[in-house]
């Protein structure tokens, strides 16, 4: 399935996109797409509806795909060229380090700059919804937590990140920094997290396009690895990290400034497109 | 005023705590202490309450003083003796990390020492509330946007935190890492957050025994810093760095292990005391 919210933010409605790529209201059946309505439980009493009898909603505004997000997850230099074209080595272990959960968007939301940001950058990223309470679970067992996957576009200001004393929160966590959707694409519907098409245009030229193939530490493994450190909840979010051609690892460095669009896909899981503006 | 949360984990009812110490239920008036309540306009429908007139509750566990906390954001190294005790130097400006929300609980709740912890370490922190949502704001308004201040422990993992590659949310961020409470004191009681006595003693041996005073970047400046990277919205936790005697910086380190006992206080808001257990 394809779950998805529309509508304005704050007030979005859950619903779900069915075949024929209509939008089908669940508000008479879930609170909201998250928490319980995307536990096992939950998935299997929406897939249980019959879409067609299901009003329909008309297009607009996307919400993020999933609500009620507690922690949203990063996982840094997942993918070995990326590593490179920053200037790193692959980790040992994954990286970890969090995303502020007030930064989530809409897939189509407006990303502001932040005032005195010169080195706002773009990561194409394989989003990961936990859909039932994980922790200690081994690597086998870790894609049973998972409902779902979606498109993460994990905004990043490159200076705050690593110029401004410590720690990379700093450039990671802006407001409308974590666009997420269009939709959460339950995990029956993909195959292999770990064979998808990743893709992000800047002003129409392709910037990135690798695949998750290429990931160091693939869905499972990180699934299972955050669950030794902390518990994951229903509607946490995690951010696998992102393919080679962020505009950092360019020569010379190419960021985003006022009135760039970016357009960014993951196979499977539908594709966003965002206007970058200077929050003046 | 000095406001709580009482009864079981997950239930807790909002409540205050009175001149005389009873404990006053303020379920009929307010949802939870937090979003709606702890703005300005909710702190001021509660504080024109009488307190004689609410139901007395039974004294019981206590829960986190503030519910619904979407960022739990720490300072690191924000006292110059406790970064030289760790050895590192004071930063040129605050260092920013998160805490995983999930890690929340009472102040005296059970601390879980994960698997696999060898150096589990303990920080008595000065914890400020944010009532209102703060974007852009100056040093001078921004005692404005805060609700109140808390005891937070921000219980540390050193071997997860410094040695298992890069970032320090992952021994930070453990189930139950982050006992908040026992109340919320709204900042009318505190006439001075830059000159009060902290302090944590481990089996009843005192082992931090500092002020607020010594902060290197006060309350007002990291409100004000923070919202320049993001909004702090209501109910938003900063733990704003502890003073020296951490575990870490002793000469040989000591870790806290299965059946110690972790007291810890600040002048004005209150106590926490507890048990940390080994998570088998």
């Amino acid at each position: 399935m394809k779950l998805m919210r529309v509508g304005e933010a704050g007030r979005e409605k859950p619903a779900l996109l069915d075949a024929d790529g209509k939008i089908r209201d669940l508000s008479a059946h879930v609170a909201d797409i998250g928490g319980e309505a995307i536990s096992p439980a939950g998935l299997a009493r929406i897939a249980a509806l019959d879409p067609k009898i299901l009003p329909e909603l008309a297009p607009g505004r996307i919400g993020a795909c999933v609500a009620g997000t507690g922690k949203f997850i990063c996982i840094g230099l997942n993918f070995s060229d990326h590593a490179a074209e920053t200037g790193a080595t692959v980790p040992p272990e994954p990286v970890i380090f969090m995303k502020a959960t007030s930064a989530i968007v809409g897939p189509n939301d407006t990303v502001l700059i932040p005032r005195g940001s010169e080195k706002t950058d773009w990561e194409v990223e394989l989003g990961v919804v936990i859909g039932k309470t994980a922790k200690y679970v081994s690597e086998a067992e870790a894609l049973d937590y998972v409902a779902g996957y979606c498109v993460s576009h994990d905004v990043s200001e490159r200076a705050f990140q690593t110029e401004r004393a410590g720690q990379w929160t700093k450039g990671k966590s802006c407001d409308t920094f974590g666009p997420i959707g269009p939709w959460l694409v339950t995990k029956d519907e993909i195959a292999d997290p770990q064979n998808l098409g990743m893709w992000l245009k800047v002003n129409g030229q392709t910037m990135q396009n690798g695949s998750s193939k290429t990931m160091v530490y693939g869905v499972a493994h990180i699934v299972s690895y955050l669950s030794q450190f902390m518990s994951l909840h229903p509607g946490d979010v995690i951010s696998t990290g992102t393919p080679p051609g962020v505009g950092m690892g360019m020569k010379p460095p190419r960021y985003l400034t006022d009135g760039d669009v970016v357009e960014l896909g993951i196979e499977g899981l539908g594709s966003q497109k965002q206007s970058f503006v200077a929050d003046r």
